[in-house]
């Protein structure tokens, strides 16, 4: 099976590398675009065949070193 | 409107953050994790309304700024 995992910032919490973004899209020219956020996506292969069983393992995962729950938030998606 | 674009390097290309991520479950004793890949989520808010207009928007601002596209492919979802 395969999990993705997204890890974006929890809001309020602030966000360098997407302000970066979105100044450097201002300075590029386009014009219309309000707040960036920048997360990560982590795509994991997995050889569970049980979709249950690997999303309990995934969010052991994420809780034990993909995200920083202090102040991230995740969501999984497991494909077959 | 609100654009999510997914950017993650092409297969075939080396991901030393992947592998790394992989290596560290490995050593918190996550069995049968197979290939991993890290990319990056990027989230922008839009002022504009149209969604095909904001599509070909976000589209220019990927193949200028948000993807190397010699690495990494990009997917965009625009979100009402």
């Amino acid at each position: 099976m395969k999990a993705t995992v997204h890890v974006t910032l929890k809001s309020g919490v602030l966000d360098p590398q997407g302000k970066a973004i979105g100044h450097a899209l201002s300075t590029l020219g386009f014009s219309g675009v309000g707040e960036v956020r920048q997360g990560k996506v982590i795509e994991i292969s997995l050889d569970e065949t049980d979709a249950a069983k690997a999303e309990a393992d995934v969010k052991a995962m994420c809780e034990r070193l993909l995200a920083n729950t202090v102040i991230e938030n995740y969501s999984i998606r497991i494909d077959g």
